[in-house]
Protein backbone atom coordinates (compact mmCIF):
# COMPACT_ATOMS: atom_id res chain seq x y z
CA UNK A 1 0.00 0.00 0.00
CA UNK A 2 1.20 3.69 -0.62
CA UNK A 3 0.13 6.39 1.30
CA UNK A 4 0.93 9.94 -0.24
CA UNK A 5 0.48 13.05 1.73
CA UNK A 6 -0.99 15.86 -0.93
CA UNK A 7 -2.55 19.57 -0.93
CA UNK A 8 -6.13 19.09 -0.21
CA UNK A 9 -8.11 22.34 -1.15
CA UNK A 10 -5.29 24.36 0.11
CA UNK A 11 -4.53 21.81 3.58
CA UNK A 12 -2.37 18.88 4.09
CA UNK A 13 -4.59 15.25 3.16
CA UNK A 14 -3.49 11.72 3.52
CA UNK A 15 -4.51 9.05 1.16
CA UNK A 16 -3.95 5.93 -0.62
CA UNK A 17 -2.10 5.88 -3.70
CA UNK A 18 -3.92 3.15 -6.05
CA UNK A 19 -2.66 3.15 -10.13
CA UNK A 20 -3.04 6.96 -11.36
CA UNK A 21 -5.02 8.16 -8.36
CA UNK A 22 -5.42 9.07 -5.58
CA UNK A 23 -8.41 8.15 -2.23
CA UNK A 24 -8.06 10.28 0.37
CA UNK A 25 -8.37 9.10 3.85
CA UNK A 26 -9.63 10.48 6.97
CA UNK A 27 -6.94 10.77 9.95
CA UNK A 28 -3.20 9.49 9.04
CA UNK A 29 -1.50 6.34 8.53
CA UNK A 30 -0.31 6.26 11.72
CA UNK A 31 -3.54 6.21 13.56
CA UNK A 32 -6.89 4.49 12.45
CA UNK A 33 -8.20 5.70 9.14
CA UNK A 34 -10.78 5.22 6.73
CA UNK A 35 -11.10 6.06 2.85
CA UNK A 36 -12.53 9.70 2.85
CA UNK A 37 -14.03 11.19 -0.30
CA UNK A 38 -13.74 10.57 -4.05
CA UNK A 39 -10.41 9.83 -5.56
CA UNK A 40 -8.81 12.33 -7.74
CA UNK A 41 -6.42 12.11 -10.40
CA UNK A 42 -2.74 11.75 -9.06
CA UNK A 43 -1.43 14.12 -11.83
CA UNK A 44 -3.82 16.76 -10.48
CA UNK A 45 -2.19 16.94 -7.00
CA UNK A 46 0.62 18.20 -5.53
CA UNK A 47 2.23 16.11 -3.67
CA UNK A 48 3.27 17.07 -0.04
CA UNK A 49 6.24 15.60 1.84
CA UNK A 50 4.61 12.02 2.87
CA UNK A 51 5.37 12.83 6.61
CA UNK A 52 6.56 16.05 8.91
CA UNK A 53 9.41 13.75 11.06
CA UNK A 54 9.81 14.89 14.60
CA UNK A 55 13.32 13.15 14.57
CA UNK A 56 15.22 13.12 11.58
CA UNK A 57 17.85 10.36 11.81
CA UNK A 58 20.66 9.94 8.91
CA UNK A 59 23.25 7.39 8.72
CA UNK A 60 26.25 8.86 6.85
CA UNK A 61 28.49 6.16 6.50
CA UNK A 62 26.60 3.02 5.92
CA UNK A 63 27.78 1.48 2.41
CA UNK A 64 31.59 0.40 1.35
CA UNK A 65 31.96 2.47 -1.53
CA UNK A 66 30.68 5.14 -0.87
CA UNK A 67 33.14 5.42 2.21
CA UNK A 68 36.01 4.83 0.20
CA UNK A 69 34.58 7.59 -2.13
CA UNK A 70 34.33 10.11 0.51
CA UNK A 71 37.70 9.60 2.28
CA UNK A 72 39.43 10.46 -1.32
CA UNK A 73 37.74 13.49 -1.64
CA UNK A 74 38.19 14.03 1.85
CA UNK A 75 41.83 13.26 1.83
CA UNK A 76 41.87 11.15 4.40
CA UNK A 77 42.49 7.05 5.10
CA UNK A 78 38.63 5.56 4.42
CA UNK A 79 37.61 3.88 7.54
CA UNK A 80 34.75 1.70 8.09
CA UNK A 81 32.51 1.87 11.02
CA UNK A 82 32.34 -0.89 13.21
CA UNK A 83 28.87 0.00 14.83
CA UNK A 84 25.96 1.65 13.87
CA UNK A 85 25.52 5.18 14.60
CA UNK A 86 23.20 7.41 13.51
CA UNK A 87 23.13 11.21 12.76
CA UNK A 88 21.15 14.27 12.33
CA UNK A 89 19.38 16.22 9.91
CA UNK A 90 16.52 19.01 10.07
CA UNK A 91 13.24 19.00 9.25
CA UNK A 92 13.60 22.68 7.76
CA UNK A 93 15.95 21.34 4.91
CA UNK A 94 12.75 18.63 3.77
CA UNK A 95 11.21 19.46 0.24
CA UNK A 96 8.68 17.00 -1.32
CA UNK A 97 8.67 15.25 -4.93
CA UNK A 98 8.27 17.92 -7.93
CA UNK A 99 9.76 20.66 -5.74
CA UNK A 100 12.71 22.45 -6.81
CA UNK A 101 16.29 21.80 -5.04
CA UNK A 102 17.74 25.76 -4.96
CA UNK A 103 21.65 26.24 -5.13
CA UNK A 104 22.59 28.86 -2.33
CA UNK A 105 24.45 31.56 -4.25
CA UNK A 106 27.78 30.92 -2.80
CA UNK A 107 27.97 27.01 -3.14
CA UNK A 108 31.13 25.19 -4.59
CA UNK A 109 30.27 21.64 -5.14
CA UNK A 110 26.26 20.16 -4.88
CA UNK A 111 25.88 16.32 -5.09
CA UNK A 112 22.80 14.30 -4.91
CA UNK A 113 23.12 11.41 -2.62
CA UNK A 114 20.05 8.59 -3.17
CA UNK A 115 19.00 6.95 -0.03
CA UNK A 116 15.95 4.55 1.27
CA UNK A 117 14.13 6.12 4.01
CA UNK A 118 12.42 4.11 6.90
CA UNK A 119 9.12 5.85 8.32
CA UNK A 120 8.84 4.14 11.71
CA UNK A 121 4.90 3.43 12.32
CA UNK A 122 4.87 3.12 16.04
CA UNK A 123 7.04 3.84 19.93
CA UNK A 124 9.78 1.44 19.80
CA UNK A 125 12.22 1.08 22.84
CA UNK A 126 14.38 -1.43 23.81
CA UNK A 127 13.51 -3.37 20.70
CA UNK A 128 15.10 -6.58 19.54
CA UNK A 129 17.04 -6.47 16.30
CA UNK A 130 14.55 -9.09 15.11
CA UNK A 131 11.39 -7.54 16.27
CA UNK A 132 12.88 -4.11 14.96
CA UNK A 133 10.76 -4.44 11.32
CA UNK A 134 7.65 -4.91 13.62
CA UNK A 135 8.00 -1.19 13.94
CA UNK A 136 8.47 0.32 10.65
CA UNK A 137 5.10 1.81 8.60
CA UNK A 138 6.96 1.58 4.95
CA UNK A 139 9.35 3.36 2.95
CA UNK A 140 10.12 6.40 1.09
CA UNK A 141 12.79 7.95 -0.94
CA UNK A 142 15.59 10.64 0.12
CA UNK A 143 18.34 12.76 -2.16
CA UNK A 144 20.63 13.63 1.07
CA UNK A 145 21.94 17.00 -1.26
CA UNK A 146 25.19 17.55 0.28
CA UNK A 147 27.72 20.61 -0.76
CA UNK A 148 31.22 19.33 -0.25
CA UNK A 149 33.10 22.44 0.42
CA UNK A 150 31.31 23.27 3.42
CA UNK A 151 31.40 19.51 4.49
CA UNK A 152 34.94 19.87 4.19
CA UNK A 153 35.76 22.85 5.74
CA UNK A 154 32.78 23.07 8.46
CA UNK A 155 32.68 21.70 12.23
CA UNK A 156 29.32 19.81 11.49
CA UNK A 157 26.76 19.65 8.70
CA UNK A 158 24.34 22.08 9.04
CA UNK A 159 24.51 24.07 5.91
CA UNK A 160 26.26 20.90 4.02
CA UNK A 161 23.38 18.69 4.69
CA UNK A 162 20.58 21.46 5.92
CA UNK A 163 20.20 24.34 3.14
CA UNK A 164 16.82 24.87 2.54
CA UNK A 165 15.48 22.45 -0.10
CA UNK A 166 18.27 20.21 0.40
CA UNK A 167 16.43 17.55 1.69
CA UNK A 168 13.65 15.99 -0.89
CA UNK A 169 11.92 13.22 0.21
CA UNK A 170 8.69 11.48 -1.43
CA UNK A 171 6.86 10.53 -3.45
CA UNK A 172 4.98 8.52 -0.83
CA UNK A 173 5.33 5.51 1.54
CA UNK A 174 5.19 2.41 0.30
CA UNK A 175 4.53 -0.60 2.57
CA UNK A 176 4.94 -3.59 0.74
CA UNK A 177 8.69 -4.20 0.53
CA UNK A 178 11.01 -6.65 0.30
CA UNK A 179 14.52 -5.00 1.46
CA UNK A 180 16.48 -7.48 -0.08
CA UNK A 181 15.31 -7.05 -3.63
CA UNK A 182 15.27 -3.60 -3.78
CA UNK A 183 17.92 -1.54 -6.08
CA UNK A 184 18.71 2.32 -6.24
CA UNK A 185 19.10 4.24 -9.51
CA UNK A 186 20.06 8.06 -9.31
CA UNK A 187 19.67 9.37 -12.68
CA UNK A 188 20.18 13.24 -13.66
CA UNK A 189 18.88 14.34 -17.18
CA UNK A 190 18.09 11.01 -17.58
CA UNK A 191 21.52 9.52 -18.02
CA UNK A 192 21.75 6.86 -15.38
CA UNK A 193 24.84 7.90 -12.46
CA UNK A 194 24.77 4.97 -9.70
CA UNK A 195 23.26 2.00 -9.49
CA UNK A 196 23.05 -0.49 -6.14
CA UNK A 197 21.32 -2.86 -4.29
CA UNK A 198 19.49 -0.88 -1.62
CA UNK A 199 20.50 -3.31 1.00
CA UNK A 200 24.00 -3.63 0.59
CA UNK A 201 23.85 -1.87 3.79
CA UNK A 202 26.83 -2.08 6.64
CA UNK A 203 23.85 -2.02 9.05
CA UNK A 204 20.76 -2.54 7.96
CA UNK A 205 17.60 -0.84 9.09
CA UNK A 206 16.55 -3.80 11.71
CA UNK A 207 20.09 -3.05 13.69
CA UNK A 208 19.99 0.24 13.09
CA UNK A 209 16.16 0.66 14.48
CA UNK A 210 17.37 -1.36 17.42
CA UNK A 211 20.43 0.54 18.28
CA UNK A 212 19.13 3.61 17.97
CA UNK A 213 15.95 2.58 20.51
CA UNK A 214 18.04 1.32 23.20
CA UNK A 215 18.98 4.79 23.91
CA UNK A 216 16.17 7.30 22.00
CA UNK A 217 12.64 6.75 22.07
CA UNK A 218 11.12 6.21 18.14
CA UNK A 219 8.13 7.92 17.40
CA UNK A 220 5.40 7.58 15.02
CA UNK A 221 6.61 9.45 11.96
CA UNK A 222 10.48 9.66 12.47
CA UNK A 223 12.65 9.19 9.38
CA UNK A 224 15.95 7.03 9.53
CA UNK A 225 17.36 7.84 6.54
CA UNK A 226 20.18 5.22 5.76
CA UNK A 227 23.16 6.54 3.46
CA UNK A 228 24.07 6.10 -0.31
CA UNK A 229 26.47 4.29 -1.88
CA UNK A 230 29.13 5.13 -4.04
CA UNK A 231 30.34 8.26 -5.81
CA UNK A 232 27.72 11.09 -6.45
CA UNK A 233 28.14 13.95 -9.28
CA UNK A 234 27.44 17.53 -9.19
CA UNK A 235 24.52 18.90 -9.78
CA UNK A 236 23.88 22.15 -11.52
CA UNK A 237 20.99 24.50 -12.57
CA UNK A 238 18.75 22.86 -14.68
CA UNK A 239 19.37 19.65 -13.79
CA UNK A 240 16.54 17.13 -13.08
CA UNK A 241 17.53 14.58 -10.55
CA UNK A 242 15.84 11.36 -10.32
CA UNK A 243 16.29 8.86 -7.39
CA UNK A 244 14.43 5.79 -7.79
CA UNK A 245 13.74 2.46 -5.80
CA UNK A 246 12.57 -0.46 -7.43
CA UNK A 247 8.90 -1.06 -5.98
CA UNK A 248 8.65 2.22 -4.20
CA UNK A 249 8.99 4.73 -7.21
CA UNK A 250 11.11 7.72 -8.03
CA UNK A 251 11.90 11.01 -6.38
CA UNK A 252 11.86 13.70 -9.12
CA UNK A 253 13.32 17.18 -8.26
CA UNK A 254 14.67 20.40 -10.02
CA UNK A 255 17.83 22.44 -9.57
CA UNK A 256 17.88 26.06 -10.05
CA UNK A 257 19.93 28.61 -8.71
CA UNK A 258 19.29 32.02 -6.49
CA UNK A 259 20.62 35.22 -7.04
CA UNK A 260 23.10 36.34 -4.40
CA UNK A 261 21.06 38.37 -1.80
CA UNK A 262 21.87 42.41 -1.79
CA UNK B 1 5.69 38.00 29.27
CA UNK B 2 5.84 34.61 30.75
CA UNK B 3 4.57 31.88 28.39
CA UNK B 4 4.05 28.35 29.91
CA UNK B 5 3.01 25.51 28.67
CA UNK B 6 1.01 23.23 31.08
CA UNK B 7 -1.47 19.59 31.19
CA UNK B 8 -4.87 21.07 30.87
CA UNK B 9 -7.36 18.10 31.27
CA UNK B 10 -4.70 15.76 29.87
CA UNK B 11 -3.75 17.91 27.16
CA UNK B 12 -1.05 20.58 26.66
CA UNK B 13 -2.58 23.81 26.86
CA UNK B 14 -0.69 27.58 26.95
CA UNK B 15 -1.00 30.19 29.22
CA UNK B 16 0.61 33.19 30.91
CA UNK B 17 2.38 32.86 34.22
CA UNK B 18 1.51 35.74 36.65
CA UNK B 19 2.99 35.15 39.94
CA UNK B 20 2.20 32.11 41.28
CA UNK B 21 -0.85 30.95 38.82
CA UNK B 22 -1.33 30.60 35.40
CA UNK B 23 -4.05 32.35 33.00
CA UNK B 24 -5.02 30.00 30.39
CA UNK B 25 -4.62 31.41 26.76
CA UNK B 26 -6.74 30.14 23.65
CA UNK B 27 -4.23 29.33 21.07
CA UNK B 28 -0.40 29.39 21.73
CA UNK B 29 2.37 32.45 21.56
CA UNK B 30 3.02 31.74 18.31
CA UNK B 31 -0.39 32.58 16.99
CA UNK B 32 -3.16 35.46 18.03
CA UNK B 33 -4.14 34.61 21.68
CA UNK B 34 -6.33 36.04 24.57
CA UNK B 35 -7.22 34.81 27.72
CA UNK B 36 -9.15 31.98 28.33
CA UNK B 37 -10.72 30.52 31.55
CA UNK B 38 -9.97 30.68 34.99
CA UNK B 39 -6.47 31.04 36.06
CA UNK B 40 -4.72 27.89 38.01
CA UNK B 41 -2.05 27.64 40.77
CA UNK B 42 0.99 27.05 39.64
CA UNK B 43 2.01 24.42 41.77
CA UNK B 44 -1.31 22.69 40.68
CA UNK B 45 -0.17 21.94 36.97
CA UNK B 46 2.33 19.79 35.47
CA UNK B 47 4.68 22.13 33.39
CA UNK B 48 5.62 20.88 29.78
CA UNK B 49 8.46 21.68 27.89
CA UNK B 50 7.30 25.50 26.56
CA UNK B 51 7.66 24.74 22.64
CA UNK B 52 7.71 21.31 21.04
CA UNK B 53 10.40 22.79 18.26
CA UNK B 54 10.22 21.36 14.56
CA UNK B 55 14.30 22.45 14.64
CA UNK B 56 16.17 21.83 17.41
CA UNK B 57 19.77 23.89 17.03
CA UNK B 58 22.04 23.69 19.63
CA UNK B 59 25.86 25.41 20.55
CA UNK B 60 28.43 23.29 21.46
CA UNK B 61 31.66 25.52 21.45
CA UNK B 62 30.42 29.17 22.22
CA UNK B 63 32.09 30.27 25.90
CA UNK B 64 35.96 30.29 26.12
CA UNK B 65 36.42 28.04 29.68
CA UNK B 66 34.24 25.81 28.57
CA UNK B 67 36.31 24.85 25.63
CA UNK B 68 39.37 24.87 27.41
CA UNK B 69 37.93 22.32 29.63
CA UNK B 70 36.17 19.70 26.80
CA UNK B 71 39.17 19.99 25.19
CA UNK B 72 40.99 18.94 28.44
CA UNK B 73 38.97 16.18 29.03
CA UNK B 74 39.72 14.74 25.23
CA UNK B 75 43.02 15.14 25.30
CA UNK B 76 43.29 17.81 22.46
CA UNK B 77 44.79 21.54 22.16
CA UNK B 78 41.75 23.64 22.75
CA UNK B 79 40.86 25.42 19.34
CA UNK B 80 38.28 28.54 19.68
CA UNK B 81 35.94 28.52 16.67
CA UNK B 82 36.15 31.39 14.71
CA UNK B 83 32.59 31.15 12.77
CA UNK B 84 29.30 30.83 14.10
CA UNK B 85 28.17 27.11 13.52
CA UNK B 86 25.09 25.36 14.82
CA UNK B 87 24.49 21.44 15.75
CA UNK B 88 21.83 19.90 16.45
CA UNK B 89 19.95 18.05 19.05
CA UNK B 90 17.23 15.59 18.67
CA UNK B 91 13.07 16.48 20.16
CA UNK B 92 13.24 13.27 21.59
CA UNK B 93 14.92 13.73 24.22
CA UNK B 94 12.92 16.72 25.65
CA UNK B 95 12.00 16.62 28.94
CA UNK B 96 9.89 19.40 31.02
CA UNK B 97 11.00 21.06 34.22
CA UNK B 98 10.30 18.81 36.98
CA UNK B 99 10.93 15.87 34.85
CA UNK B 100 13.25 13.09 35.69
CA UNK B 101 16.78 12.99 33.71
CA UNK B 102 16.95 8.95 33.42
CA UNK B 103 20.84 7.29 34.03
CA UNK B 104 21.27 4.91 30.69
CA UNK B 105 21.95 1.69 32.35
CA UNK B 106 26.05 1.64 30.96
CA UNK B 107 26.89 5.39 31.58
CA UNK B 108 30.43 6.51 32.87
CA UNK B 109 29.81 10.18 33.46
CA UNK B 110 26.52 11.63 32.94
CA UNK B 111 27.33 15.99 33.15
CA UNK B 112 24.94 18.95 33.04
CA UNK B 113 25.08 21.90 30.42
CA UNK B 114 23.03 24.81 32.13
CA UNK B 115 22.83 26.92 28.82
CA UNK B 116 20.16 29.79 27.76
CA UNK B 117 17.45 28.82 24.92
CA UNK B 118 16.34 31.17 22.23
CA UNK B 119 12.65 30.53 21.03
CA UNK B 120 12.06 31.87 17.17
CA UNK B 121 9.07 33.50 16.94
CA UNK B 122 8.24 34.10 13.34
CA UNK B 123 10.33 32.93 10.06
CA UNK B 124 13.43 34.08 9.68
CA UNK B 125 15.10 33.90 6.10
CA UNK B 126 18.35 36.18 5.45
CA UNK B 127 17.70 38.62 8.18
CA UNK B 128 20.85 41.02 9.35
CA UNK B 129 22.01 40.49 12.47
CA UNK B 130 20.69 43.66 13.51
CA UNK B 131 17.74 43.17 12.96
CA UNK B 132 17.24 39.41 14.29
CA UNK B 133 16.35 39.86 17.88
CA UNK B 134 13.05 41.05 16.40
CA UNK B 135 12.78 37.34 15.57
CA UNK B 136 12.65 35.82 19.31
CA UNK B 137 9.56 35.47 21.02
CA UNK B 138 11.61 34.90 24.19
CA UNK B 139 13.82 32.88 26.16
CA UNK B 140 14.06 29.61 28.14
CA UNK B 141 16.48 27.48 29.88
CA UNK B 142 18.22 24.62 28.93
CA UNK B 143 20.39 21.66 29.97
CA UNK B 144 22.06 19.61 27.74
CA UNK B 145 22.76 16.72 29.62
CA UNK B 146 25.49 15.14 28.37
CA UNK B 147 27.62 11.41 28.14
CA UNK B 148 31.44 12.18 28.41
CA UNK B 149 32.37 8.38 27.41
CA UNK B 150 30.33 8.39 24.76
CA UNK B 151 31.21 11.96 23.43
CA UNK B 152 34.56 10.77 23.29
CA UNK B 153 34.10 7.68 21.34
CA UNK B 154 31.30 7.49 19.55
CA UNK B 155 31.53 9.52 15.79
CA UNK B 156 28.30 11.49 16.35
CA UNK B 157 26.91 13.08 19.57
CA UNK B 158 23.31 10.73 19.32
CA UNK B 159 23.15 8.96 22.19
CA UNK B 160 26.27 11.56 24.36
CA UNK B 161 23.53 14.20 23.67
CA UNK B 162 20.18 12.78 22.57
CA UNK B 163 19.20 9.64 25.05
CA UNK B 164 15.94 9.88 26.44
CA UNK B 165 15.34 12.43 29.03
CA UNK B 166 18.67 14.18 28.35
CA UNK B 167 17.62 17.62 27.10
CA UNK B 168 15.54 19.52 29.87
CA UNK B 169 13.94 22.39 28.90
CA UNK B 170 11.91 25.10 30.96
CA UNK B 171 10.02 26.21 33.56
CA UNK B 172 8.40 29.03 30.61
CA UNK B 173 9.33 31.24 27.75
CA UNK B 174 10.22 34.69 28.89
CA UNK B 175 10.22 37.59 26.53
CA UNK B 176 11.18 40.59 28.30
CA UNK B 177 15.15 40.09 28.84
CA UNK B 178 17.75 41.55 28.64
CA UNK B 179 20.48 40.00 28.01
CA UNK B 180 23.34 41.67 28.59
CA UNK B 181 22.24 41.48 32.31
CA UNK B 182 21.68 37.63 32.41
CA UNK B 183 23.18 35.15 34.82
CA UNK B 184 23.91 31.39 34.89
CA UNK B 185 23.88 29.59 37.43
CA UNK B 186 23.67 25.72 38.59
CA UNK B 187 23.13 24.28 41.34
CA UNK B 188 23.32 20.09 42.44
CA UNK B 189 21.66 19.04 45.57
CA UNK B 190 21.70 23.22 46.34
CA UNK B 191 25.37 23.37 46.30
CA UNK B 192 26.24 25.82 43.14
CA UNK B 193 28.75 24.31 40.74
CA UNK B 194 28.89 27.55 38.30
CA UNK B 195 27.90 30.76 37.63
CA UNK B 196 28.12 32.88 34.85
CA UNK B 197 27.61 35.75 32.27
CA UNK B 198 24.77 34.16 30.25
CA UNK B 199 25.70 36.34 27.08
CA UNK B 200 29.55 36.45 27.44
CA UNK B 201 29.05 34.34 24.57
CA UNK B 202 32.01 34.04 21.50
CA UNK B 203 29.10 34.71 19.22
CA UNK B 204 26.00 35.74 20.54
CA UNK B 205 22.43 35.29 19.76
CA UNK B 206 21.73 37.90 16.93
CA UNK B 207 24.72 36.51 15.11
CA UNK B 208 23.51 33.15 15.20
CA UNK B 209 20.60 34.05 13.82
CA UNK B 210 21.23 36.19 11.07
CA UNK B 211 23.55 33.22 10.26
CA UNK B 212 21.60 30.11 10.32
CA UNK B 213 18.93 32.30 8.24
CA UNK B 214 21.51 32.42 5.73
CA UNK B 215 21.11 28.94 4.78
CA UNK B 216 18.01 27.31 6.84
CA UNK B 217 15.04 29.19 7.58
CA UNK B 218 14.22 29.48 10.93
CA UNK B 219 10.27 28.39 12.03
CA UNK B 220 7.95 29.47 14.81
CA UNK B 221 8.90 27.23 17.68
CA UNK B 222 12.74 26.59 16.91
CA UNK B 223 15.00 26.91 19.79
CA UNK B 224 18.68 27.40 19.61
CA UNK B 225 20.55 26.22 22.33
CA UNK B 226 23.37 28.45 22.79
CA UNK B 227 26.33 26.44 24.83
CA UNK B 228 27.49 26.67 28.20
CA UNK B 229 29.98 27.97 29.83
CA UNK B 230 32.99 25.89 31.88
CA UNK B 231 33.70 22.65 33.38
CA UNK B 232 30.36 20.31 34.48
CA UNK B 233 30.98 17.62 36.66
CA UNK B 234 29.21 14.65 37.04
CA UNK B 235 25.20 13.64 38.14
CA UNK B 236 24.29 10.38 40.06
CA UNK B 237 20.94 8.94 40.87
CA UNK B 238 19.07 11.25 43.25
CA UNK B 239 21.02 14.33 42.44
CA UNK B 240 18.64 17.32 42.39
CA UNK B 241 20.06 19.72 39.39
CA UNK B 242 18.52 22.89 38.61
CA UNK B 243 19.56 25.51 36.17
CA UNK B 244 18.41 29.30 36.89
CA UNK B 245 18.89 32.21 34.55
CA UNK B 246 17.90 35.35 36.65
CA UNK B 247 14.85 37.09 35.33
CA UNK B 248 13.69 33.61 33.08
CA UNK B 249 13.60 31.08 35.98
CA UNK B 250 14.99 28.05 37.09
CA UNK B 251 15.31 24.29 35.34
CA UNK B 252 15.20 21.60 37.94
CA UNK B 253 15.34 18.07 37.56
CA UNK B 254 15.98 15.31 39.89
CA UNK B 255 18.06 12.18 38.16
CA UNK B 256 17.23 9.03 38.58
CA UNK B 257 18.41 5.54 37.85
CA UNK B 258 17.25 2.27 35.60
CA UNK B 259 18.37 -0.68 35.87
CA UNK B 260 19.46 -2.55 33.16
CA UNK B 261 16.44 -4.25 30.75
CA UNK B 262 17.51 -7.94 30.66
Amino acid sequence: MRFARFDLDGRPGHGIVEGDRIIPISGSPFEPWRPAGAAVALDQVKLLIPVVPSNFYAVGMNYAAHIRERARGLGVAPELPTRAEPGYRSPSALVAHDDDIVLPPDTASVQFEGELVVVIGRCAKNVREEDALNYVLGYTIGNDVSERKWQKIDRTFWRCKNSDTFKPMGPWIETDVNLESLRTMVRVNGIQHIEFSTNDMLFGVARFIATISEYCTLHPGDVIWMGTEGASADLYAGDVVEVEISSIGTLRNTVISVPRAT
